[in-house]
C-alpha cells in the first residue's frame, strides 16, 4: 500500500480505541459499592454488551425505525438489571449508568498514537456509537477526532454498507483513500469489500484474559499494527 | 444567563469564525496572477457569495433534492466565471478553486478563543458548510471542533428549524443548554426562537470596509462579545 494515497483514517471505537469492558465493569462496580451489593461485574458488562448486536439487528432488519445507541443501550440495561437485580436504582441512577458508555477509557496507546496520526491525516470515528456518546467520550479521554461519523449521521448501523459508504461521502473521499482501522476482522472484511484500505490492530484483552476471537488477522490487510503507536510508525507519522 | 447551564457551544462558521471574503479574494487573486489576468477579486468573492442564499433556497424550498454546499458552490462558481471570464481554467483548476472554501482563514482571535472555550465546553459547527469542507478548513486553520454538525448531517440548510433542532439532538442536549454563536442577527434570532441561548460576536469587516449590516446586536442576546477571546472571558474560561 502507498501510504501517500491515504487521506483519512476511520476508526471502529468500541474495543479498538476504548476498553469498553473494563470501563463498564468499573462503573457498575462503583454503582454496586455505593448500593452495598456484590456481583460479578465483568459478567454484567459482558451481558450488557451481548445484547448490543441483537438490539441493533432490529434496526438493521427494519423491524423498528432508527434509534440511536443510547436508546438501545438503555433498553438492554433494563434487561440486564432484570437478571442481576436493579438494587432499587432510581431512573436518574439508571440514566447515569447508561451514560457509562460515554465515559469509556481509551487503551493506553490510543491518545499518543492518534495524536501523531492527527498531524498527517483526517481522523474520524466510524462507530455504531451515537454522536453525543462519541463526543463526550472523546472530550473525557482526549481523543483528537476531526469528525464524528458512522452510524448516527449515516442513519445505518454497521454492518450495513451504507454506514461505510455514507461516511466516505461525508468525508468527500473515495473509499480507496480511507484507511479503516479496527480490532475486528468482520469490520475490516466488510470495509475491504467496499474498497476501503484496512488496518488491523489486535486488542487481545477486549473480552478479558480468556479472549478467543480476533486475536490475529484473518485475511491480508494493508497494515497489521501492534497498537496505535505502531500504526503511526507504519504510516510514517 | 447562568453559564453553568451551558453544555455546548454551536457556531455559525462563514463570517463568524472565518474571514471568507478575504480568503476567497486571496485564492482567486492567486489564480488570476498565475493566469496573467486582472480583475476586481473582492467583487468576484462578493458575487460568488451573493449566489449562496439563492442556491440553498432551491433546496430549502424543495425545488431540488438535498445537495451539499460543495456542489452548490461549484454551480455558483460556473455562473461567476461566466460573468468574469473563465480564463481558460481546466476542470481540475475550477475544482481546486471551488475548494477554496475548504481553505478559509480564521479570524485572528478564533483559534485562541476556541482553544480556551474547548477546555470547558463541547464545541460544534452549526454551519451550512458540508462536513468535508468544515473538516478540511478546521485541519488547516487549527479549529478545535469536537463535532462537525449543521446542515449536512441534518440534511437541512439554515434557516430551516430542523438544522438547529437536529444539531441539538445529535449533541443529546436541550437547546436551552446550547449557546449559539454567530455574527449574524438572523441566525441568532432563529436560534433564540427555538430555545437556544445566544451570543453575538460582531464581524464588522466580514463584507469589507463598507459593511452596513450586522454591525451590532438587534435584540437582547445572552452575550454580546467583542471577539472569541472576549467570549471565553465572559463565559469564565
Amino acid at each position: 500500500m502507498d501510504a501517500g494515497d491515504i487521506k483519512a483514517l476511520t476508526f471502529d471505537v468500541f474495543g479498538t480505541v476504548v476498553d469498553w469492558r473494563a470501563s463498564i465493569a468499573r462503573e457498575v462496580r462503583d454503582m454496586g459499592r455505593s448500593k452495598g451489593i456484590e456481583a460479578d461485574w465483568d459478567a454484567f458488562a459482558d451481558e450488557w454488551r451481548r445484547l448490543y448486536q441483537p438490539s441493533m439487528a432490529a434496526v438493521v432488519e427494519g423491524r423498528r425505525p432508527w434509534a440511536k445507541l443510547d436508546i438501545l443501550h438503555r433498553e438492554s440495561l433494563d434487561m440486564v438489571l432484570s437478571i442481576f437485580g436493579d438494587a432499587g436504582l432510581s431512573d436518574d441512577e439508571k440514566e447515569h449508568l447508561n451514560r457509562a458508555w460515554h465515559r469509556l477509557d481509551a487503551w493506553p496507546d490510543a491518545v499518543p498514537g492518534l495524536t501523531r496520526l492527527s498531524r498527517h491525516y483526517v481522523l474520524a470515528t466510524l462507530s455504531n456509537g451515537n454522536v453525543a456518546m462519541m463526543v463526550n467520550m472523546a472530550k473525557r479521554a482526549g481523543l483528537p477526532w476531526d469528525a464524528i461519523l458512522g452510524a448516527e449521521p449515516a442513519r445505518h448501523y454497521k454492518a450495513d454498507t451504507e454506514c461505510y459508504l455514507i461516511t466516505a461521502d461525508y468525508l468527500g473521499l473515495e473509499p480507496s483513500t480511507i484507511l479503516m482501522v479496527a480490532a475486528h476482522n468482520g469490520d475490516l472484511k466488510r470495509a475491504a469489500k467496499l474498497g476501503f484500505r484496512t488496518a488491523f490492530v489486535p486488542r487481545p484483552t477486549e473480552h478479558g484474559s480468556g479472549q478467543s476471537t480476533n486475536l490475529g488477522p484473518e485475511q491480508d490487510y494493508d497494515i497489521v499494527a501492534q497498537d496505535f503507536i505502531d500504526l503511526a510508525a507504519k504510516l510514517g507519522c
